[in-house]
C-alpha cells in the first residue's frame, strides 16, 4: 500500500530496534510512502537489536547516536544535513528507558540517580534534538516532529513507574518547544500516546500482560497495533496535517475516554 | 493534488453552504482524493446558499435534510443508502446554529426556547443521525464520523454564547456514541476543534473579528485555514488513521495548547 | 462538629429527596456550620420524598421548585430573598433526571423528547437558576454556587446513558455563566464531580451496583461517600475559596486519574 | 480570623522565604486555625530570607533542608517526628528553581546540567519528601501533601522557560505518589495551580510583569493573592477535603477556562 503522502521528504527516524519496533514499522511505511530515512539508534541499542537489517531493506544509512551526549546529537544531526545536503522533513522520536523499571523497582523506592538516567534519556533527549536541529536549521518549514508517549502522563498505571514522569515530562518539552519551532519555522510537534504495545520495549515492563488485556477490554476498538501506529505518525509527517501543533494524540482503540467498558463490567462480575 | 487516499468510498457531507464553508472544501478534496459523496443540508440553507453549483462541479447528488425532523433525516439515510448500493464509509457534520446568537442575546439573558432549537440543531443532530445510521446499518465497518466543533467547549469565549454548551454537548454525542459505534462496528466517531474559521456561519458571531485577529496572534502557526481543516478530514476519514476514536483534535495552529504568546504580551504593551 | 465556617451566611440547596441525598447531607452540615437555609426541589420529588422533615429539623421554610418552568424559579428566587431580607451567598444545584434512563433504552435508541426533556432539567435549570438569580440581584458579592456533576461528563461510562450529555452540558453552563456572573460581581460558579453514591436517585441508573464496585477498587481512597461530598461542599461555599472558579472540581478519592489499579488488574486476573 | 479547622494537627511547611512568600502566608494562616508546624527551607534561602522572623511569630522550629540532598530530606523528616513525638498531618511544598531562569537562557537554548539541577530540585524533591515520609511512616491516615504549581503544567508561558516542565513533572509525581500513598495509608497528594504570584521569587521570571497583567484582564475575578491561596491551602488540610486526592487544584480566578476575556479582546482593539 502507497499513497505517496511523504514524497520528496526527507527524516530521522529514533528507536527502531527490531521488527516489533514502532519506529520499525514506522520507517518501513515512511519508505513505502515515499520518504528517504536515516535511521538512529544508541550504540547499545544497535547491538542488541537488528538496525542493519531495516537498513539494508529500506536503503537507510545508520548513525549511532546516544541521545543523551550533546556531541553525539550534534554529530547526527550535521551528519543529516550532510547526507540530504540540507535539512529533513521529519523526525520520530521513539525513546525510552528506565533504569527503576529494569531493575523492578517500586515507585516509592526509587533511586534518583535512575530517575535522572531516565529523565535525560526519555525526555530532555527531545529538547536535544530539536535544540541541535534549530542550532543547524536542519528541519524544514511545516516539518513535522512526532515522538511517542502513554497515558500514563495524565493517569496512574503503578507499575509503569518513573516513565510516567518521563512522559508527562516529554510532552511537556513538546509543547513548549514546540510553541518555539513554530513561531520561528513553522515546525510542528506533537506526541502520539500510543496503546500499549507488545514491543521488546514495552515488554519490559512488569505486569505488562495484564495492561494489555486491560487496555483491550477497555477500548471500544482494541488496542492499537504497532502497525496502526505507523501509518497514523504517517500522516502527522504529511502535508495534510499541517496546523496541528503541541498537542499530544490519543491511538488507542478509544481507551483514553472510555470511563469503564461492558467487558471491564463483565469480567468485574466474575 | 491527490493521494488516493479516499479511493472507492462513500460519504455523506452536511453542511456546505457557500465555498466559503469548510464542509464545501472537504467535499472537494474528498472528491479529488477518490470519495463519491451525497451532500446534504437543510431546505433553508440550500435555498440562501449554493450547494448545487458543488453538487455538479464533484457528480454528487443533494438530499435535503432537517437535521431536527427525524422522518428526514431517516430518509437521508434511506436514499444515501439506495444511491450507493449499500453503507457509507464517511460523514461529515458541519452543522451549528443558535438563535440567541442570531438575535445578538448576552449569554445570561438567553431564550430557553432558543436555547432548545439550538441544542437540537447543533448537538442532538449527531445522535439522531448516528441513530439511524445504525438503525439501518448504514456506515461500513471502520467507517469514520467527523463532527466540527470549537475550542468553546473547553474554555470561555464570551461572545460565542450557548453554541459553547452545544459543542460542549456535540463533543460529549460524539465520545457516547463512538463507544458504542466502536463496540458494535468499529465505527470510530471524532470531533475536530477547528479554529476560527472566515466561513458565512462564523461570521455571525458578535466580535468575531475579534476572535479570529486574537486566535491568529495567539497560535504559533497561525489560524488553520478552511482548507487546512478539509486536508485534515480527509485523513480522518482515511484507513491510516482507524484507531482514532472517542477524540476531540484541535486543528489550530497551537492556539489550546499555548498560555500566552509573544505577539498577544506584545499587543498587551502597547 | 462545626467550624463556623458558614456563620451568617444564607443559601438555597435544590434537590434534598430524603436522607440518603447529597443535598440533604449538605443542608444538615450547612446548618451545623451556621447557615441559614432554603429548601427546594419539584414538586413531584417533594410529594415522593420527606423534604418536611429535613425543613423541620434545621428550621427551613420549602418552596416547591419545578426547575424547567421559568415562572417556578423566578418565584423562588423572589421568595427567597424576601424570606432573608435580601440577596444570598450560596445555591446547591442537586438535580439530575433522565427519562430515557428511566425508561431502560440504550444510548442508541434514545428518544428525542426525552432527551430534550432530561436536558432542560438536569442542565439548562442551572442557567435558568443563575439567570434569575443575576435579573433579581438575588446573590452577594464573592457568592457561590456549586452544581453536582459526575465524571461520564469526561468519559463514557456507558449505562449513564444521556446523563453523561446533559453533565458535560451542565460543567459548561457552569464556566461559561461563571464567567459572565464573575465578571459582573466575583460570583463564583463550580461544579463537583463525585463518586457514584447510593442515594436514590443514583440508584435509578442500570448496572449501578456495578458501576459503585469499580469505582471503588479504582479509587485509592475509596468512594466518596454523600457525608464527604457535603464537607466539600462546605470548604466550596465558605470564604477560604474565594479565588476558585469556573472549575469542575473531582470528589472521587482519586478515580479520575487512576488509569488502572492493582484491585483491578488483581479482579481482571481471576 | 479562625475557625479552628486544623485544631491539633501537625505539618511541615517548605519554603517560607520572606513575608511575601505563599509558604509564609499559608504558616500563619495554619497556625492561626490551631496547627503546629516545623519550618524548613534550603540552607542558602535561610540566609537571603528571614524565616527566623516567621519561626518566631507562630513558635515553630525552623529546620534546614536542601531537598536535593537524601540525606537532608532524611533528617528533616527524623527530627521532625522526634519534635512532634509522632507523625504530621500535612506538607506543604513550595519549591521551585531553575538555573536556566536565573540565567536568562531562552528555552530552545537551555543547559543541560541546569535542567537536571531544576528537576530535581523543583520537581523530584517532592517524591523525595513523600519517599522518606512514607519510608518512615512519617504522615498520619488521611494525612494531606500540596505542592505548589502553575498553568504552564499544561500551556506554555514562554517565558516560564523549563519551570514549565518541572511543574509537569511535579503534576505528575503528586499523581504517582498520590496513588501509592493513597492505596497504602489513605495520604492524598495535590497540586494547587495557582495565579501568577508577586513573590520574590516569582519576581525573578522574565516578562513576569506582562504575565501578572494579562493573567489579571483574562481571569474574571482577577489574579488569586498569597493570602487566598493559603485560605485554600487551609482546606486542603482540613478533615473537610478528605477525599480529593491527585488533583490538580486551580487556583487563579477563573483563569485557567477563560478562552479570552472582553478586557483582553478591548485591550486588543487599541
Amino acid at each position: 500500500m502507497s499513497y505517496n503522502l511523504l514524497k520528496g521528504k526527507k527524516g530521522i527516524i529514533f528507536g527502531a530496534l527490531d521488527e516489533k519496533s514502532i519506529a520499525w514499522k514506522t520507517a518501513l511505511r515512511c519508505h513505502e510512502e515515499g520518504a528517504q530515512i536515516i535511521l538512529t539508534n544508541a550504540p547499545v541499542a544497535m547491538r542488541m537489536g537488528e538496525i542493519n537489517k531495516l537498513a539494508e531493506a529500506i536503503g537507510a544509512p545508520v548513525i549511532p547516536c546516544d541521545v543523551s551526549s550533546n556531541d553525539d546529537v550534534e554529530n547526527l544531526i550535521v551528519k543529516s544535513m550532510e547526507h540530504f545536503g540540507g535539512a529533513v522533513d521529519f523526525i520520530l522520536h521513539s525513546i525510552g528507558m528506565s533504569i527503576n523499571v529494569r531493575k523492578g523497582l517500586t515507585y516509592t523506592e526509587n533511586n534518583y540517580e535512575f530517575s535522572h538516567k531516565g529523565f535525560d534519556i526519555s525526555a530532555l533527549s527531545l529538547h536535544r534534538v530539536m535544540a541541535y536541529a534549530m542550532k543547524h536549521d536542519a528541519i524544514n518549514e511545516w516539518g513535522s516532529v512526532v515522538a511517542l508517549s502513554y497515558i500514563a502522563a495524565q493517569r496512574v498505571f503503578p507499575d509503569y513507574n518513573d516513565m510516567a514522569d518521563n512522559k508527562a515530562v516529554l510532552e511537556s518539552i513538546a509543547r513548549n518547544f514546540g510553541y518555539q519551532y513554530g513561531i520561528k519555522k513553522n515546525v510542528r510537534v506533537n506526541t502520539i500516546s500510543q496503546s500499549p504495545t507488545r514491543t521488546t520495549a514495552g515488554s519490559g515492563v512488569k505486569g505488562f500482560d495484564g495492561f494489555v488485556t486491560y487496555a483491550e477490554k477497555m477500548s471500544p476498538l482494541g488496542n492499537a497495533s504497532a502497525e496502526d501506529c505507523a501509518n497514523y505518525i504517517v500522516t502527522m509527517f504529511s502535508d495534510l496535517t499541517k496546523m496541528v501543533t503541541m498537542q499530544n494524540l490519543f491511538h488507542d482503540g478509544g481507551f483514553s475516554f472510555t470511563g469503564v467498558s461492558h467487558a471491564i463490567i463483565d469480567q468485574m462480575e466474575k
